[in-house]
């Protein structure tokens, strides 16, 4: 199917593809004065008494805001807060079809950090967790963090984690597989934007050392000139042997390769220059750093892509849902290093024993229980590691 | 029906009352590459070409943010954006089942005029209008002129203009009915705040020229001390024989009373009063300036209130789902004064003659037909006046 023709001819006769809908009825006076006035009186009295109360009398509770400002769309680039919004709702239906959850796209007319923090800042009261989407590195950094310090509801850039949580669930899954061991294994990740930096953090916080991040310029250490301040900050914390050099150098000898960065950039001899047993994930979409047939033929035992014609499918739309919904049932103020484990852990064991193999690694994210099983681990974690309101 | 007990019982079983669902299948995975990647890249690039787009590839067209910083919400005052919410909520069910427009509760929080606006703004690439709700006077006149100076999108502060539409519509239909003349009546509104000011500039728009608008201090008249710029503006162009002194003195020899003040202000004698056969329109909620049964006793031959038990209830929810119903059919760029008294006529035409009589002059919300025909005579007279952005 050529997807690209079909898509717009779908998107001109579905004019949007979510809809706000009243879950109540209106049918009599009585209906009336029950959702509106005068009975609606006395939640809002509730909720000016106690905020706290806003979870349990709107929707709130399972609401979330989907913020974007078009900067880092797809691979698209900067096409603005518009052109956005089908992205933007795809990613709502996503959330409702994959996990029940509300979600409200709003495009931002801004690209100024501070403009866009405060945007969302004042709208956190109507939200129960704010999802940010396709913003531009490394501006999403420093505006999720301003908002995680801002707001005691969760924020979560998704290009960041919910890929990050999906690739660790298929390393998992892959060490498993091929009887590497976390702390022994040298992983490359090549593309220090968002998702590469994030990935990076995340593994790490799993227990994997020995990390290389590379962006353009090579191997990323501490010192190396031309870093932004992300960039410093996660040279901290990686590549602990001060490997230098271009990807196709530090790549020698490592076991596992994550590829966020751009097409065919990894030769068949690249890969022959790994461990033995590699595993590869180049998610670059809809072109991969190298196919996958290319990969096995240098020796690759586990491919993962981000494409949904291959095996392996590494897509942050088996992450989000469940985690949201998770924090949301568990009051999270936060979504954690550990809530995020937790839920790699959960989509890592949705693959049972007996079914995993080289080409399953990862459920589809079509399959409708990861993201409830997903949910119940966020939520647990969330308790666990005390990121909840007091209710 | 203890509407305040029942009505808080059932938001705690409602937990929300308005969803967001999808429009679309995701069952497969070709719904997957339809809806989201890859092929939801077309439509977001045939946007980026053109930004009218979004109107026929996302549900830009059928979308309306309801925003208010939860300052004068019901007859509850300042309760806060959260607290706002339950109001909210009611309203976005208004919109879906009145008139099928979908709507996005947004609860902003802060007071600031500026602040409202510049988020207001912000997100103006997401929605199809903007209704603005239960933000204080004169704040809210302020943040309506700006957002509608800066968007080429419909901005409606219903307060205002709601009250205003139905008030007209009811005043055409007691004018057929008592034969007066718009021209030579003599009008009295109590209460300059939103609904207040509005309702009177409506009202001259349409051809009722003698209007005296009254504060808590009495007859507002040009040069009067103490009014604020909203006051100082309204006196230029009512009261046009400088009449002075309290509600009790310049309702005397009046034709038509419109209260959007308090309860109980207006006595019997006021009512006695007044020209031969007075209408009055007693609004504030839940207790009236006057109960019916005294106005009518006072010799008023037709009486509507703001109240769902009583007969003749002029209620905002008549007007403002098809009055933006018809906006964003006509791709209006605006809600203009003609597009307002085209709704208005809508709404007091839906009354047939022989149906008309004291007791029934304008039609119950709930009768659904009520918000096609408006928005039918909205959108014709969008085009009309050439509110309308080219397509």
């Amino acid at each position: 199917m050529d997807y690209l023709t079909e898509s717009l001819k779908k998107h001109l006769e579905w004019q949007g593809k979510i809809e706000v809908i009243s879950r109540v009825p209106v049918k009599t006076k009585d209906d009336l004065s029950l959702a509106y006035t005068p009975g609606v009186a006395k939640p809002c009295l509730m909720i000016k008494e106690d905020p706290e109360m806003s979870y349990a009398l709107t929707r709130r509770k399972n609401t979330v805001a989907i913020i974007t400002d078009g900067t880092a769309v797809l691979g698209l680039g900067d096409i603005g807060p518009e052109a956005a919004m089908p992205v933007m709702e795809g990613k709502a239906v996503l959330f409702k079809e994959l996990a029940n959850v509300d979600a409200i796209p709003l495009c931002i007319r801004s690209n100024e950090i501070d403009e866009i923090v405060n945007c969302v800042k004042l709208l956190a009261g109507s939200f129960g967790g704010i999802n940010l989407e396709d913003i531009s590195a490394p501006r999403c950094f420093t505006i999720e963090r301003k908002l995680k310090a801002a707001l005691d509801i969760p924020v979560f850039h998704d290009d960041q984690h919910g890929t990050a949580i999906v690739v660790l669930a298929a390393v998992m899954n892959a060490l498993k597989l091929t009887g590497k061991e976390k702390n022994k294994i040298t992983t490359v990740i090549n593309g220090a934007g968002a998702a590469g930096i994030a990935t990076a953090r995340l593994l790490k916080d799993y227990g994997i050392e020995n990390i290389i991040l590379c962006d353009r310029q090579g191997a990323i250490y501490k010192s190396r000139e031309n870093l932004n301040s992300e960039k410093e900050l996660i040279a901290e914390v990686t590549n602990p042997f001060m490997r230098k050099g271009s990807l196709s150098e530090v790549i020698k000898g490592t076991d596992l390769f994550i590829g966020v960065s751009a097409p065919d950039c990894v030769t068949k001899s690249m890969v022959e220059s790994m461990n033995k047993d590699p595993i590869l994930f180049p998610l670059s979409n809809p072109i991969p750093e190298i196919m996958p047939d290319l990969a096995k033929d240098g020796g690759a035992v586990i491919v993962g892509t981000g494409r949904s014609d291959f095996p392996n499918q590494i897509n942050n739309a088996l992450a989000f849902p469940g985690v949201f919904k998770g924090a949301l049932a568990a009051n999270a103020t936060d979504i954690n290093e550990k809530m995020k484990i937790a839920a790699a852990e959960a989509i890592a064991g949705f693959v049972k024993d007996n079914d995993l193999k080289p080409d399953y690694i990862v459920p589809s994210p079509l399959e409708r229980e990861v993201s409830l099983h997903i949910a119940e681990a966020v939520k647990k974690a969330a308790h666990e590691s005390g990121a909840v309101r007091k209710v």
